[in-house]
């Protein structure tokens, strides 16, 4: 994928202006390239699903734009793991796990060696984010394109920042956030920068105009709810094989997800409300409250609201606004998020 | 300062803007606002400085140039804090402090209350970032001088974070680091950000031609870097009723200053070192050090430092580059640095 080289490229020059701060800056930006790579590219595959459709031909232009949107996802993702206090992201060391594992090796206990790791990943996330900017700065276009790619980038930053803050201050509530609240966080902390600015930015940059760059936003919405609804059902019903992801952990760390919404609005709330949050929940006490989300009807609903979503998504695909060239390739988008649950 | 009045235009359309996400995020932008505002406006001082003495008209655009700094300030100190584990900053809380606070006072306990103190300030760092940005983005300019001085602002951002990352692994090493060492992290921590890139934006905005831009650079550097020296000086030897800050504090963390990278050098260090990021230091061991680092020659050979790059900032502005008009309101910079030394 061009994406790649754009990246591969974006990380060689910022290696060879860091030679001037010598090797532990280039040190730094090598770790951040390593958890950079390997992801999906889900959000270039956006951009450039729009921009191709709309009869974009500018290729670098467009993988610069998709590489912008890959460095705020690692910056996110970077920082979302300091708040965490997560040092491994699918089983290999993240920025905050290579700096405290090599201080470790180097005799420095745990406290101040995981502090290192965590000031490291807090500078690294720091650094994607202002390089998510620069790569802007490259793009081949007109003034107010670039303006308007610029302003969609704050706007995805801004959204996330402010889902990111209620996805903590949730957690820290003694009640149980409202379904529409749960919504509300995971609309801004994922959809926003996912689904919704990838895809306008993708459209803004073929000269795409203004009904149908909002239609986008729409489409991006409804479908990036529906995505965050099947991962809050995958982090507790999924298979481990399938995700990488224990289905233990949610439940362990409390999160306020559509589930738990929905199940403290039942009866049985009282049987599932002592294991949210316990550090300790066995398998067998999981498997407990899994009986508790199915038959307090829980699950049934999330799925209802997946399945809500993802028809307003497609709703939006058969207006008169979306041309059938987009619209035959953004279907396949919401069949795979249908899919990742079923 | 019309500067504060953009800074309070952009907190106000930022807190309309989270609105739409409930009053907790337009509280975190409250408290972010509250950090920002109290300063000496240092950075969009010399902003203003470069463009009006170069005969720049448009006191909003500069203005906004001037805030996008000041932002970017705010953004490195509140992500310092949370890398030096700081609550409070001059005795009043900061970011992580007022979140730390707060939930404190609704019955959180300590660690989980810190831990959403650091939360809420890494977040709240990430806006402050973002928003430096967007100010520029605000700016009535030809292009080419937007897309300076947007490349301007990543600089700066570039350096700090090199800086700070030194910051954090100088503290760790095991060996004091070289002087040099030291003046290259202190100046990319602090320097570039403060001096260099505010001048050289305030210069392009007024439509400086290079050479005159790259003059600048020398200058901030030169005065950067005496000014981070003073600070060392001020750390130790200052006092608490001018600084605002304990004279204890470098000391008991040991922070690796230009001071401490002298005095490694001489015979005295074993007298030395043992009081170096001793946490319970007592002003009677402090006084012991005080003296010592006179007597090694270590604070006799920083001021000759300060000197010399006070100098060589003034030899900058006596070359045939600066224009008289600036000259006059530079040299008074360089004095106010000497100044706070003696």
């Amino acid at each position: 994928m061009l994406v790649d080289r754009v990246l591969a490229d974006f990380f060689a020059a910022a290696k060879r202006r860091a030679t001037a701060l010598g090797p532990r800056y280039v040190d730094l930006w090598d770790v951040l390239e390593r958890n950079s790579v390997g992801g999906k590219r889900f959000r270039p595959r956006m951009v450039v699903a729009a921009y191709e459709a709309l009869g974009g031909t500018d290729d670098e232009a467009c993988a610069l734009v998709g590489a912008a949107f890959e460095l705020l996802h690692t910056a996110l993702i970077v920082h979302d793991d300091v708040i965490d206090r997560d040092f491994s992201r699918r089983g290999i060391p993240n920025v905050s796990g290579s700096y405290r594992d090599t201080a470790t090796t180097a005799g420095i206990a745990s406290p101040a060696a995981e502090h290192r790791g965590m000031s490291a990943a807090l500078i690294a996330g720091d650094l994607a984010l202002a390089g998510a900017s620069r790569l802007l700065l490259g793009v081949t276009c007109a003034e107010d394109v670039r303006f308007g790619l610029l302003e969609l980038l704050d706007e995805a930053i801004f959204a996330s920042a402010g889902g990111e803050l209620l996805d903590v201050e949730l957690a820290l509530a003694r009640e149980v956030p409202s379904v529409q609240e749960v919504l509300d966080m995971e609309r801004a902390k994922t959809a926003v920068y996912s689904f919704e600015a990838p895809l306008m930015a993708g459209a803004l940059l073929a000269g795409a105009e203004r009904p149908l760059i909002d239609a986008l936003e729409s489409f991006g919405r409804e479908v990036g709810i529906a995505y965050q609804i099947v991962d809050d059902l995958l982090g507790v019903f999924g298979s481990e094989a399938d995700t990488g992801k224990t289905t233990l952990g949610d439940l362990r760390e409390g999160k306020r997800t559509v589930l738990i919404a929905e199940a403290a609005t039942t009866g049985e709330w009282f049987a599932i409300r002592p294991f949210i949050g316990k550090s300790d929940l066995t398998e067998a006490e999981a498997e407990h409250v899994r009986g508790r989300l199915v038959s307090c009807g829980a699950r049934a609903q999330a799925e209802r609201l997946v399945d809500e979503h993802a028809a307003r998504a497609l709703a939006v695909l058969d207006g008169d606004i979306v041309p059938a060239d987009l619209r035959v390739i953004l279907r396949p988008v919401v069949d795979t998020v249908l899919e990742r649950d079923r």
